[in-house]
């Protein structure tokens, strides 16, 4: 049971980047932005590799397209290089997306799915959270 | 003298998202979301009306425009409401900019200017960085 007052986003988890060039954008955020990277993973079920860059409690997601016709292909070809998403961090995702379903708030997907490095992942469809594509991460760590 | 292994950011301070209607939008990151707004200011120079929305160590920022012809206005007229910039907190915003600049990233004034709450901030120019709005921000607690 979570009391009222505790936030139901415990943190940025990470903010998601789109790029062309996965390993120049690694490059760039560990030599200028002076940023360590903690993981990186191709996922070519979603079609796309990624790479997280550590900020404080939260990170930079990096994500390169494996082809042309995927999330962040597309992505890149209508809106260009940029962010593309905005990830929170919940304790208990089940929990989270019930209190949003009441909340009136849209979800992609019925159940979590799993996202990277093994977490449980779902998103706030934008259309319901002001143009905002809205993922919540349960970490690995949690379950 | 900061050592070398000590990160150049040292969490997202940040992320600022542009919306159509401020009272509506931090009515649903209270409700749906459950965040607690901390700050609330008009920027009448920069031309918007901006809340701040915590999520663990970082927040949202809320940005509304006073009117069509600025920063906030133009984008949303061309990109629609969501995510408009990205910002770092650093402990010494003069450090950061100069090691920024020796590595040759643009950064937009050449001197920090005040932001939101008294803090000092610079921003590193989108086609230095990928295609995203940078903002360094050295809050007004560090100095």
């Amino acid at each position: 049971m979570v009391s009222m007052s505790e936030p139901l986003f415990t943190a940025i988890d990470h903010v998601g980047i789109a790029v062309e060039d996965l390993d120049a954008s690694i490059a760039f955020y560990e030599t200028a932005f002076g940023m360590r990277m903690t993981h990186r993973e191709t996922n070519t079920e979603q079609g796309v590799e990624e790479a997280m860059m550590e900020v404080g409690e939260s990170a930079i997601q990096l994500l390169a397209p494996l082809s042309p016709d995927t999330t962040i292909g597309k992505f890149l070809a209508t809106k260009g290089p940029g962010i593309q998403q905005m990830a929170y961090r919940v304790t208990d995702i089940d929990d989270v997306c019930a209190k949003l379903r009441e909340a009136g708030v849209r979800l992609l997907y019925d159940e979590p799915r799993i996202g990277t490095a093994g977490s449980r992942v779902n998103f706030v469809h934008p259309k319901s959270a002001g143009g905002v594509l809205v993922e919540l991460v349960e970490p690995a760590s949690s379950h």
